[in-house]
C-alpha cells in the first residue's frame, strides 16, 4: 500500500518509524519540511530531514528524539575552543552527514537526490524526500522582531511569542517531480502530529504539494491526519504556545480547524483524554478517530500508525470506523 | 630579533617551533606554503598551515608529526559509513579548524586574517602567515599524467615518480602586505628544512616574495638555510627521490645548488655527515654550516634554531663561524 506522509522533525519522524513498520519496503515516502533546514559553521543542516532519516535508520538518539544515539561531540568541543557558537548542538558522527551533503551540494547534486543517497547509505528503506529542491526558510516574528526558525526554536529555548509565521522562499519554490509522483501514486495521504503552523505549514506552501494532495483525494485516496496536541499540550516544543500566540487553539479542535482551513483532511486521529472534541472536528466534516496517540516506545509507533492505516482504509471504502467516534 | 621562516610542513614546523622556543613572543613570522592546501569534503584543509599552527600551539601529534595529539576520527569513521574517500584523514578536532575557516571564508574573510585569528584562539604568539591569499595548487606530473598534490602525496602515497612540478595559480596570485612587511622588517630569513621543491618551491613561485628576500638581504639581513637532504636521504617523506627523479642531486649540495639558482640563500646548514659537501656549497657563494640537524625532540629543534640564528649573526656581522666548515 503507497503511503506518502508529510512530517516535520520529532513527532513526525516517530510516526513514519510506525508506518515504515506496518508497510513493506518502498511502501513509505515520507516528504519532509525543509523550512527548519539552515546554514551553520558553514554546514548544509537540514533538522527535520535527519531526525527522520535517523530515526528510520533506527540511529536516532532515543532519549532526545533529534541526533545520533551514542554521539561524541569533539568537534564541536574544538568549535568552542575557537570561540564559535555552540547553541545548535552537532555530534561528530551528524557532522559527517553535513559535510557529505555540502559536498554534493558543491557538485550540483540536487537537495532530493542527496537525500535518497543518504537513505540508501544508511540502509533505510522508506523514501524520504524534502518537500522542494528550493530553499524555503521559516521565520518567526516575536515582539522583537523577525527571527531565523533556529535562531528561535533552538538559540532562544522558542521562548519568546510567536506573533506571525512566513515561509521564506516558499513562493518561488515547487514541489519536486519526486514529490509529485509521490503524491499522485499514493493510496494514502498521512499528515503527522508535527507542528501545524511551522513543520507542516511551510510544506503546504510549496506550490504544488496541496494541488496533488486534492487531485489525489478527488480520485478517491484519503488524507488523515493525526493532532499533534493532546490534551490541550503539545506533546514536545511550543506547537501549543504558538498555536496560541497566533490567534488558534491550542487543542485537536484547534488543528482540525487549521488543516480545515486548507481542505486537507477526510480524517484526523485524536487521543483518547480528547474524545469530547469529537462531535466538533467531525461538524468541520473531518472524520474523528480516536484512539491512543501518545507514541512512547516502537510498538506504539507501529500501533498508532496501523489504527491511521485502518481508519484511512475504512473511510476509503465508506466503512469509517465509527467505534472511536463520540 | 625579527626572524622571518619559509616553511611547509612538518620539517618546517619543527624548526619554528625551535625559532619559537629561543625567540621572544611575536619576533617569529612563519610564511607558509598553500600549494598543498585544497578542498576535500567541502572542507578548506591547509596542511602546511595547519601542521605549523599546531607544532607552534603545542598540540601537534608527536609520533605522526602531523594533525593534533589525541585525535579521535568519530567524523571520519561515519563518513566511510556514507562511502566517502578516507584516504586524507581527518580527526575530529582538526575538522572543526577547517569548519572555523569554511565559515570565515564564506564571510569572505582573507585567508591571513583567518590564519591570524586561529593562531590567536590556539594561543600561538608567533606570526604564521599563508604566503598568499590568492589560491595556489601545485600539481606534479608522473608516468601517469598530472596530480593533484595531495592525490600524489597521500592518496598515491608519494609512489609515482615526479617528472615535473608546477604551481599552478602562483603566477597570478601576489604575496600579501603582512608576508611583505614581515620579510622587509626581517633581520634574519631562514628556509626551513623542508620540499625545496614542492614546498619551499610554491613559496618562491609567489610574485613578490623572492623579490622581498633579495631587497632585505641588500638591506644587509642574511638569509640561512637548513637542508632537509641528511645523507642523501629525506629525512621524511619523498624529497630525496623526487630531487633524483626532477634530474637534481638527492644530497645537501643538490640542495643548494637549487636554492643557488633563486639566489635565494647567504648560508645553508647541513648535517655533520654530509661535512664533506661544505667546500663544494662554499664554491656556489653559499656559506656552509656544518651541525646536527635532526631535531628528534623539543630541545634539538631549538638546538637547531639557536645555532641556526647564530651563523646568521655571524654573516650579517662578516663574523661568520668556521668551526663547522671543512
Amino acid at each position: 500500500m503507497r503511503v506518502v506522509c508529510l512530517a516535520g522533525g520529532v513527532g513526525g519522524a516517530k510516526l513514519a518509524d510506525g508506518l515504515a513498520q506496518v508497510l513493506q519496503p518502498g511502501e513509505l515516502t515520507v516528504v519532509v519540511n525543509t523550512g527548519d533546514d539552515f546554514e551553520h559553521h558553514s554546514l548544509a543542516i537540514w533538522p527535520d530531514h535527519d531526525t527522520v532519516l535517523y530515526t528510520l535508520a533506527g540511529m536516532a538518539d532515543p532519549v532526545q528524539g533529534w541526533g545520533i544515539e551514542g554521539e561524541s561531540w569533539h568537534v564541536m568541543d574544538q568549535l568552542a575552543t575557537l570561540g564559535e557558537p555552540t547553541w545548535f548542538r552537532l555530534g561528530d558522527k551528524d557532522i559527517a552527514t553535513h559535510l557529505y551533503r555540502n559536498e554534493r551540494l558543491r557538485r550540483g547534486v540536487r537537495p532530493t537526490e542527496i537525500a535518497l543517497e543518504l537513505a540508501a547509505a544508511l540502509g533505510v528503506r522508506s523514501i524520504v524526500l524534502p518537500m522542494t529542491d528550493q530553499p524555503v526558510r521559516t521565520r518567526v516574528r516575536t515582539d522583537e522582531g523577525w527571527l531565523d526558525f533556529q535562531d528561535y526554536f533552538v538559540r532562544l529555548r522558542q521562548e519568546p511569542a510567536v506573533r506571525e509565521v512566513a515561509y521564506g522562499g516558499a513562493g518561488l519554490a515547487a514541489a519536486t517531480p519526486e514529490v509529485e509522483a509521490a503524491i499522485a501514486a499514493a493510496e494514502i495521504v498521512v499528515v503527522a502530529p508535527s507542528y501545524p503552523v511551522v513543520s507542516i505549514g511551510p510544506i503546504l506552501a510549496v506550490p504544488g504539494i496541496l494541488e496533488s494532495i486534492r487531485e489525489v483525494r478527488g480520485r478517491g485516496a484519503p488524507s488523515v491526519g493525526v493532532s499533534g496536541i493532546v490534551g490541550g499540550k503539545a506533546l514536545r516544543g511550543p506547537a501549543d504556545r504558538m498555536l496560541t500566540s497566533l490567534g488558534e487553539e491550542s487543542s485537536a479542535l484547534g488543528v482540525a480547524r487549521r488543516y480545515a482551513g486548507f481542505d486537507l483532511l477526510d480524517g484526523l486521529a485524536i487521543d483518547d483524554q480528547d474524545a469530547s472534541q469529537a462531535g466538533a472536528i467531525a461538524e468541520l466534516g473531518i472524520q474523528p478517530l480516536v484512539t491512543a496517540t501518545v507514541m512512547t516506545n516502537r510498538a506504539s509507533r507501529a500501533a498508532l500508525a496501523s489504527a491511521v492505516l485502518e481508519f484511512a482504509i475504512g473511510i476509503a471504502t465508506g466503512r469509517t470506523t465509527e467505534a472511536g467516534a463520540t
